[in-house]
Formats: structure tokens, C-alpha cells, sequence
């Protein structure tokens, strides 16, 4: 897919030794194409005001530019009603003000949430809160070794008692996409609420919210080649019409009195203080570059690119994969670690030939532990990286070891 | 000040007729110089990574663009500590953070939080929450009818059961600066901590939040040349060690077991979740910017500017401002009624002449009604705007009466 590396002006500026960037960190946020970069621009230098509270043409003009991008990613995520898109500025603000649902749910000391071991902080540390303030129980949903979800766990685990179940679409740490399908047909039928952590699923594969029959879902316009600063929630117009907000403010509410306020409907009512409309503009032309793309075609690509990154990692000597070691159900997003070498060693030794790869615990220490490991390398593609970018990564490797004194073996 | 014009891009535009507009809402949001635009698309083309979570070139250089930016916050309000900068999406929500404290604060029932009246509704409702959830009483300071904070109230208001103030540094609809230092004096003598809402100060004069001796003080980016989606909570450390995260997730943990965990040290404990290091490469933009014309020249030529507005406006028959008629202890937003004309009416005839103002309660009900009116006009000056901005909004306002059939007086 390297014929969309020319739209990524970051992906072109060769370091001191010559070399073009290797960026593998897509997981943790992606390159931006100049048409985003110009959206972005160009909302400053034309279009730029106060949106929603104007009697003037520019605020009338920034209200559109905010009111398109919530029609498209309506259109994007296969969502019902706009009113059902809220903007935050991130994943985890999106996941926290899920969170502020759990009133709605968690009735009685007791009742369950269930979680998977496998969850982002970010979809994790909010249900534990939601948990000590409701005297909710947290349960777990454990993987198996290489990551995934066995169908046994989701069926013991939800039950009457649950209320609400968290999870990830896919998994950052190990690219596994989970049965969230069969999460939530068996959350449901137990009358159960689900929050889907999407954000590392929306950005790699066709999503439609409303044939998932998900309640909430939630992502970032970073991850998807958005500028930072802009995420969504999406969730079923019925829980966002009682749901708390999570930040009080302007625009967000209805009649003000000195001791009480009402508030606005939905989405306003989640949107207090002005909004980052120039990330939502910036949003909308990603969305425009990725159906331009098209998912399905994207999804594909990357696919047959993960394929020769496994391929590649095979090759390297005492490199063991992390995760599914296979194609079925998975994205381009690849864990690792290389024995006798730390995982943040291997990063360091890779950062030295321009690649870019991530170390560390992967804000999923719950899952870590699970696994047992500390910490593991991880590799994660997009539409931009080429088979190159593998083979450098494969050839850095391969001297990882060398480098430390492991011999050539 | 009319030479800082050429920076602006969005000022340049002439419209179908070949006018330039004439921005005047600028307390609603600023228009934003080239350089702020530039740094912005800069961080995408040449230094955007995920921070703080990577070992390669590109993630330790979107740390720098972070650190370096709250640095360069803590030296523009007079902060003793970068540590006390928290990077949030908005005022808003910096408000709404600061009110996450009031637990540590409002220990008994019916201890009780002091607000002026004339607060921004992001300056109140997180309030009255807090209050509805602590049990305690909120108390307001009324103004007088130009808007004027009395120290009668201040005195008689703040009391040993106040534990919190909430006050504007300066009125976003009168444009009164608040005697801040009168309520800081008197609520620290009472033993009361003191959150102070900036964002209508911070752009236009110079602040020292230590000098001050501010315990909390709140503003926004875009109001001060900056990006959307960019807010900033100054506290002081104390607080910040012992106040819980509003946001729970990625970057603002140490441990995550599965059923509890332990949170970083501030400023990372509230910011979870990807930060807008774009944004706040923006931000970092603007304060140069501001810092190159310098905070006192820049506000002696906005109270030079605000005369004149107020000269203009006197000239306009059946017009009365709200708010201090008057020059001491005042920004250049200006709120004015026009008899008989509805200010939404006024706001619309405005625009026909491709004049931007704001007409509305300002986000500001209770006030609204202490004032006795229902809404507004306000036009709102900033370093951009000229003595023919001003003009042409006094010769507009001439004909809007005439407009509507009133006759010539």
C-alpha cells in the first residue's frame, strides 16, 4: 500500500543518515495525511468561530463544519441518529463518560460488571471506580495464552448478576479481535448494557454500530489519522437521554437558576465548553481519506501485510510472538519479545536504524500479568507501511542480539 | 493596533461585497495568527508521536513539545512549578476538574461555597453539583447594577463556612475585572481555598497566579490566539497531590491491578488519555506571539480601543451599555442593549454588514436575571481590532433602529 505514502509529509523527512522513518507505532497514535494537516488549517483561516451561540456568518459556518463531521461519522460507524455521536477530546474521556452511566445500571450492591482481562486502563480503571461507587463487583473475562477470548469464558462469566460488560473490539497489546458479537448477544439476553472500547478496531476494519447492536462505542480521530485532541462516543440515543454528563458548563445546558440547572438533549448535553472544531474538521477529512481508501480494501491490505510481518518475525531467532500467531481475527497490531533482551533495549536498538516501535506494558499491566509477561515489543501497521518497513524492521532485529553480545545466533 | 492584522489570515477575507470583517467576538473565541496555524501543522509534519510512552526519536520529541509548552504556560501566569500546569480540552473542563476538589474542601453539611453572581455557567454548575453531592450551601455575591462586585458583599459573604469561592478573574458580559484580591485576601483569612476562572483575564492583561495567591485558576487556548480543544488548570501542589483525576485511563496510573490501582504524580495523574500535543504546540505558538507584543502594550492599547468603542457607542441613540461605563477595572467586552430592539435582531442587522458580535444570556442566566435583562449585545475587542472595526459597528447600529422603522432617532 506504499502508492499512500506520499500524502504523509512526516513519512518523508529523512533523518541525518538519509533514511526515511519506519513508523510502527500506529497503535499508539498515526501519521496525519496533508489533507487532514490542510482541514485542519484551512478551518482556521476560513472558517473559525464559536459554533452553536452566533447570529453571524461565521458561527453559522463553524456550527456547520462541527454539524457535518457528526452526520459523517454517523455515516461512518453505521450509527442511527446523529444525536447518538458525541464529541470528546479522547478515547478515555469517551469511555469515562460511558462510566457515568453505571447509576443507570448497577441497581444494587452486588450486581457485576465484567470486564476482559485484556482491557486497555482506559476501559478498565473507570469500572473500577464505577465499582467502588456503586459496590459493584468486578469480574473478569480471562484470554487463553495467545490473547484470545474463549467463548466458555463469556458464557460462565456473564450472567444475571451483570450489568454491564466492558471490552475492547480489538486488543492493543496483541491485536486480537475479539467475539464482541458474542459478547454482546450474551450480555443482552441477560439483559446486561455493553461499552466497546473500539479504538483499535475502528480505524483497521469496517465498523456498524447498529448491526452490532453495541451500546456503546467508543474511539479517537488520532488513531484513525485525526488530529489529537478529538474522540467520539457513540451510544444508543435511550441511555444518552438519562445519563449523567460528564462536564458541566456552556452550551451543555438548558435553564441556569442560581441553586439548579436542566440541561440540553443529547448530544449538547455532553458537550459542555466550546469544541474543538477545527479536530473535528481535521476528523472529517480523515474519514473522507479512509472511504476514499475504503475499509474493506484497507482491511485486506493490511491483512496481507500482517502476514508478511509474522512471516518475517518468524525468521528472526528467539523472537517469540505474543499473541494469535496467525491471520484469523487480527489486526496489524503485533507484540513481541526477543529472549535475553529487554523489551525497551530492543526499542532503543531499533530507535538507533529509524524505527519507530513501541516497549512497555501497554497501559494493559491487568493483561500482562495474565500473560506473564512484564513487558513486550510491539509493532503495529498502517495503510502507509510497506513490506520495506518489515524487512528493516526484520533485519534490526536479527542484530538486536548481536548488538548486546548474544552471538549470531 | 492595526499592524498585527496582517498576521491573521481569516481577517484578510473579504467577502462578496468586498468587505473585511469586522470580528468582534472575541470573547467567545480569537482568531489565530499564521504562526499559531503553522505550529500546529509543523507538529504533524515533522514531530507527532504518542508522548511519554516511547523510546524512539519522534515520541521523546512530541515529550519535548509537550514539557517545553507547559514550561513556557508556567512562566506566562507566574506559576511556581511546571507540575502545577494541567493540559485539559477547555476552560470548561479545567473548571469542572478544580471542582473534583470540593470533597477535600466541603467536609460538613452545609459548609458552603461563595460565588459571585455573575459567573460564566462553567463557573456554576460544576458548583451547584458539588454542592448537591457534598450537601453543602452555595452562596452568591451580588453585583451591583453596572456589574460591579461590591467589597460589602465579598466581606459579608465569605464567612468561616465558606470552604470554597468560585470567582471570574473578569466578567465575560460586563467585562468587569473582578477585585480578585480582595477575595483572595478574604477567603484565605477565612480559610477558604479560592478557584479563580481566567479565561476572560489571561488574554488580555498580564497575571501572576502566585502573586495572586490564586489556589486554582482556570483558562482556554483558543480565547488567547490558541487552538480549540486546549485548556490549562493552574492549582497550586498541595492540591493537586491529594484531588482525584476527573479522567481515569492511560498515562495517569503507576499500578493497575485488576481490582484497584494507584495513580501518578501531578501533572500526569489528570491526563489520562492522549494528550493534544498538537494543540498545545499551538498554544506554545500563541503565547510567543503574545509575548512578542507584551501583555501590558497590549492591554493599554485594548483599554485605548475600549474608550473609543465606548465614545462610539455613546453616539447611538437609544443604546445603554450594561456593565461599567467607564474605563477603570475593565477588559474591551462590552454588553449594550439598543430599546426596542431585540439584541438577536441587532446581532442579525450587524451581520448584513458583515459585523460579528454576540447577542445572548453570555452562558450567564442567574446574572442575566440579577441585571434584569434578558440578553445582550456584546462586542468584544482584541489586539487585531482598529478604530474602523469600532466605526463601522457605531455606524451599523445607527441604522438598525432605522432598519426596523423607528425613524431616524
Amino acid at each position: 500500500m506504499s502508492r499512500y505514502l506520499k500524502d504523509f509529509p512526516l513519512l518523508q523527512q529523512v533523518d541525518k543518515k538519509g533514511r526515511l522513518p519506519v513508523y510502527l507505532d500506529n497503535a499508539a497514535t498515526t501519521q496525519k495525511p496533508q489533507a487532514v494537516i490542510d482541514a485542519v488549517a484551512s478551518y482556521y483561516k476560513v472558517s473559525n468561530a464559536n459554533p452553536h451561540r452566533g447570529a453571524y456568518d461565521l458561527s453559522v459556518e463553524a456550527t456547520k463544519v462541527l454539524e457535518s463531521a457528526r452526520e459523517k461519522v454517523k455515516a461512518f460507524i453505521g450509527a442511527g441518529k446523529a444525536e447518538e455521536i458525541v464529541f470528546t477530546k479522547s478515547a478515555t474521556e469517551s469511555l469515562n463518560l460511558a462510566a457515568k452511566s453505571c447509576g443507570m445500571f448497577l441497581k444494587e450492591a452486588g450486581d457485576e460488571i465484567v470486564l476482559a482481562v485484556s482491557e486497555h486502563h482506559s476501559n478498565l480503571v473507570p469500572w473500577q471506580i464505577a465499582a467502588q461507587v456503586r459496590q459493584a463487583r468486578l469480574t473478569y473475562m480471562y484470554t487463553d495464552e495467545s490473547g484470545r477470548l474463549p467463548y466458555e469464558e463469556i458464557k460462565s462469566k456473564i450472567s444475571e448478576r451483570t450489568k454491564l460488560v466492558a471490552v475492547a473490539h480489538a486488543s492493543n497489546v496483541t491485536g486480537s479481535v475479539n467475539p464482541i458479537e458474542q459478547v454482546i448477544e450474551r450480555a443482552h439476553k441477560a439483559g446486561a448494557a455493553v461499552v466497546v472500547d473500539g479504538t483499535q478496531s475502528i480505524p483497521h476494519m469496517a465498523v456498524d454500530v447498529a448491526l452490532l447492536d453495541a451500546d456503546f462505542y467508543a474511539f479517537s480521530a488520532h488513531k484513525m489519522l485525526g488530529p489529537m485532541g478529538v474522540g467520539v462516543l457513540y451510544a444508543k440515543e435511550k441511555f444518552l437521554l438519562d445519563m449523567p454528563p460528564l462536564l458541566y458548563g456552556g452550551d451543555m445546558i438548558e435553564y441556569v437558576e442560581e441553586q439548579s440547572s436542566t440541561f440540553a438533549f443529547p448530544p449538547q448535553k455532553f458537550e459542555g465548553g466550546t469544541q474543538n472544531v477545527g479536530g473535528v474538521a481535521g476528523l472529517s477529512a480523515a474519514i473522507d481519506y479512509l472511504n476514499s481508501v475504503g475499509m474493506n480494501e484497507l482491511q485486506a491490505a493490511e491483512v496481507e501485510l500482517t502476514a508478511y510481518m509474522l512471516e518475517r518475525l518468524h525468521e528472526v531467532p528467539h523472537l517469540k510472538i505474543v499473541g494469535p500467531d496467525c491471520l484469523d481475527d487480527r489486526t496489524g497490531v503485533v507484540s513481541f519479545v526477543l529472549e535475553g533482551v529487554h523489551p525497551h533495549d530492543v526499542a532503543t536498538i531499533l530507535n538507533a536504524d529509524g524505527i519507530a516501535i513501541r516497549s512497555g506494558h501497554h497501559c494493559a499491566q491487568p493483561f500482562m500479568r495474565h500473560l506473564g509477561v512484564q513487558s513486550t515489543c510491539r509493532a503495529s501497521l498502517y495503510l502507509y507501511n510497506t513490506k520495506e518497513d518489515i524487512d528493516r524492521l526484520a533485519d534490526s532485529l536479527k542484530g538486536a542480539r548481536r548488538w548486546l553480545g548474544y552471538g549470531t545466533e
